[in-house]
């Protein structure tokens, strides 16, 4: 799948953004070098800026073009919470989502790790090393769903989950293969299927049907309120999670708190078939109010950069990144930094 | 609205729901007794156990008896995980759920609050003093969905969550009001509008609708998967808590374990209206793995009957319950005792 070249299409976006991207294509270029592979880059200009500038979320003739990339190293996008000038969430759904969903990318895959000596908000966390595998293209996500009578008192506005057998076996089976190559071997189930019966039953049969096929893998269940509290009471008991794209969402925002933050939390959003090229992207936002500033911690699109680097074929560049950044991270006294001193030290750790 | 006896409807449930309740009315009974008020519980036998027995979950006339108590105190139901005898989730539906939702219990009514020495998993939990006002009888809770083609590979799976300008703004109101009943008056959202688009406009509009009843009132916005960042990073900076059905389910979760447990989390399910009893209840489940063994925490189901107390209008024998349960809390060091030594203690200190 390697080849001497990688054709990147790079979508910093808003705030933070084009901050963190670019000490992450710093590094990146510098690992694929030492293999004799050229960065190609192409940016495109897509987030809340772009849309205020040009009224455009994602043309399609954009859409077109960045699926004849390799990869997509994406930042983040978004307005300040208080800008009233751009309609709330049409960045996020029409341009974030839309790529998800057009791309395919069904496997939202968001690793969690705490580093030796990052702080956990948690007093004892233990050996926090899980992965997260997150639905990425159906569930709450669809858009499905209305408003009737709006603004008035007999309003009603529906919201539709669909699930699809489908859908979930692909990213089910995805997460058990995960499993299956680590050293623990186990998946969680995360749901809540004593009230959302008809996809908590279709989720729960296709585990144990996916099961099956994998049995040195071992797998239980958990309802979605319980896991949250795992997840600060003993999240060393996770392996491999697996959960629709609303749990998902909400529960890798939790690992990423009690792993020391948002800013370590890398994610990719991966097309496993290749029929469409993938994404890689910090699960932290745009960050308007830190943003120009040179403050962000670049640590979480870097690390994407090594999932993207993963995906592609180039494990061992991959398994550089992440050595360079562990012992960047275990260095770390609190003392502030900025973003690019951050990428230079992780750069120079290579 | 208080009167001299209190017609108690009691559910104790499964598992640990009737040693945990059994404590839970020994305290209140003294509580009571102490303004001259004089209880006289009817206890129903509901739950799985029941189920077993019987294939009952709630016949109609059960249904239809309670509707004629004052209050409803319950403990918890649902069968041991591994149970295959009874179909997953049906004593949570059909009974759990159908309570709420036909006694239109719709302020469902989470304090969360950190008791001094109570071991919180955070290393730095600051101060904890919050309520979470859940939704309890709308959203994706309504059990409205289905299933095409179940068990193929063309299976597909919905859940559609409900939201209805009634049921948002009524609940949205007495989350306003008990803010401002607060010290820091303030309310936030939780939801995911920029996803949930057609519910969470509703909800955010409804909020900014009804914070204009209460200008004394604040109130902010947060998406949820930021919710659970904050709960761990800096839960003081909650007040008042307004969200839907599930949403609040997993937050709520996350609230207790972050204050010491959901041995200590209390609840109520409250018809504000009062066209029907309120139902209190502790919230954890059954755990039928501890159940028989004296082992549970009758903390919680004691702090519910405080809230009970306080819906029926007994507000001072409410905090004398609440004063009795911190004394005590104050005074625990990890020793293990026995679930009624816990509540003889309680009851003592009244
Ligand atoms: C920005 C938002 C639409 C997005 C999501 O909900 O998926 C974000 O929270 C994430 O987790 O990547
Ligand atoms: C048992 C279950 C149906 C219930 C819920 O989801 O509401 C429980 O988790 C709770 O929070 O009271």
């Amino acid at each position: 799948m390697s080849k001497s070249s990688i054709d990147l299409a790079v979508i910093p976006g808003d705030g933070i953004g084009p901050e963190v991207i670019a000490e992450a294509l710093k590094v990146l270029e510098k690992a694929v070098a030492a293999e004799g592979v050229e960065l190609q880059p192409t940016h495109y200009e897509l987030g809340a800026e772009h849309w205020l500038a040009t009224g455009e979320t994602l043309p399609d003739e954009v859409l077109a073009d960045l699926k004849t990339r390799d990869a997509i190293l994406f930042g983040a996008v978004g307005a300040a919470p208080g800008d009233t000038r751009i309609p709330s969430g049409i960045i996020e759904r029409e341009l974030l989502l839309k790529l998800r969903f057009s791309l395919d990318h069904y496997v939202n895959l968001r690793p969690s790790r705490l580093y030796g000596t990052v702080g956990s908000p948690l007093a004892n966390p233990g050996t926090i090393d899980f992965i997260v595998v997150r639905e990425g293209t159906e569930g709450p996500y669809v858009g499905n769903g209305g408003t009737l009578r709006a603004g008035t008192p007999h309003e009603v506005a529906t919201e539709v989950s669909l699930n699809t057998a489908h859908g979930v076996e692909r990213v089910v089976r995805d997460a058990f293969r995960r499993a299956s190559l680590r050293e623990r071997k186990h998946v969680t189930l995360v749901h809540k299927h004593n009230v959302l019966v008809f996809a908590g039953h279709l989720w729960k049969r296709t585990v144990e049907a996916v099961a099956q096929e994998f049995p040195e893998v071992t797998h239980d269940y958990l309802h979605v309120d319980a896991a949250t509290i795992f997840m600060v009471t003993d999240p060393s008991r996770f392996d491999v999670i697996v959960t629709d794209n609303l749990f998902g969402d909400i529960i890798t925002d939790l690992a990423a708190a009690i792993t020391g933050g948002i800013g370590l939390a890398a994610s990719g959003n991966i097309n496993m078939d290749r029929t469409a090229p993938s994404m890689f992207e910090p699960v932290h936002g745009s960050a308007p109010d830190i943003a120009g500033q040179g403050k962000a911690d670049p640590t979480a699109a870097i690390l994407s950069a090594a999932l993207l680097l993963d995906h592609l074929g180039y494990a061992e560049a991959a398994r550089r990144i992440e050595a360079a950044v562990v012992a960047d991270v275990e260095k770390r006294d609190g003392k502030a930094r900025s973003t690019s001193a951050v990428g230079d030290a992780i750069a120079a750790g290579l």
